[in-house]
């Protein structure tokens, strides 16, 4: 077992309806530890792939995509949800549907932001159905640019997005993979990935 | 100048209204870069000063927060703007007009992740008129914690936010604070702060 589903069997809770509540260190309070932890697990898992830009949507991806950046040494993007007063400039546009607003979202990346010539990481807390992940690929293969990798926190693994993502070819590394959860007996079952070791 | 002065110099444009757009590099793309030197010299400036917890407020605050959050070695956490289907946590709510969206927002704490034993920074990217920055402040005495300082990335001087916090007796640091701009000529002029060295 590695360190996050570790930290999920320690903290988390699942609430009716099979949700899984880890806000108390992913994506409301963010535990500094964890997050730095799966930036290097995430840069070991796409070790050898080049990337010189990393993209998330706001808000509860930006925090690990900061750690990657940082560790990448390459520029952060995000995604933008509404349309800010202050932006002209000509953008990107990618519809998604959220599940936690329960309704259609416009994802923006400005222009500017994103280049033919640019090999993106997109990373994201969470990957359910993939609306989100999918938004931002339409959006790096609206600039021209290529998807490097896709690397996520914490995958529902019963939910298609991420057989989805694999059966399009994608590179997707998710640091846990939840097969099976039942809120009666708080109980969960991860999907084995290889080791640290096996994975080359 | 500091590098962030010269940053704005170099690569911020002013638009018609005054508005200063430095969303290439402060949030909507991040460099990388920049946010590491701020975190940086914010945790100088507060040298001394006793630290637990990092609280800023989705979703541009979030890159900064976490690199502070990483050299402090302390959670973060981010206030938000919308109620999520998953939490049913109780929770501190504050008011704040938000000028970008033109409409009051409720910003909301789980009340699990702010405690009476919080000596909290608060970090946001920009201050104007401090309407975020009071809602989070809110939400710390909520909460029966103390606000231990309040640190910014840029303040519109002309605005009266940082006028405000400083009389009302926060400790408040903002790397650069803008005195003067004009859209017409492109100049921007900072107030003058202390340099490195001169601060203790």
């Amino acid at each position: 077992m590695n360190f996050l589903e570790e930290k999920i069997l320690s903290d988390a809770t699942i609430k009716p309806g099979n949700i899984l509540k880890i806000d108390n260190f992913l994506n409301h309070q963010i535990d500094i530890s964890i997050m730095r932890q799966m930036a290097y697990e995430m840069k070991r898992r796409f070790t050898g792939v080049e990337v010189n830009k990393v993209l998330t949507i706001e808000a509860s991806g930006i925090a690990l995509a900061t750690m990657l950046g940082d560790l990448y040494d390459v520029p952060v993007v995000f995604a933008k949800k509404s349309q800010t007063a202050n932006s002209t400039d000509d953008k990107y546009v990618a519809q998604a549907y959220s599940f936690t607003h329960k309704k259609m979202n416009n994802v923006f990346v400005s222009k500017p932001y994103l280049l033919a010539t640019d090999r993106v990481l997109i990373v994201d807390d969470f990957l359910a159905d993939g609306q989100a992940v999918h938004a931002l690929i339409d959006i790096v293969h609206q600039a021209g640019g290529e998807v490097a990798g896709i690397g996520i926190a914490v995958e529902k693994g019963q939910q298609k997005g991420g057989r989805l993502l694999r059966e399009e070819g994608y590179h997707l590394e998710s640091i846990a993979i939840i097969e099976e959860m039942d809120w009666q007996t708080q109980t969960i079952r991860f999907r084995e990935q290889p080791s640290h070791q096996d994975v080359t």
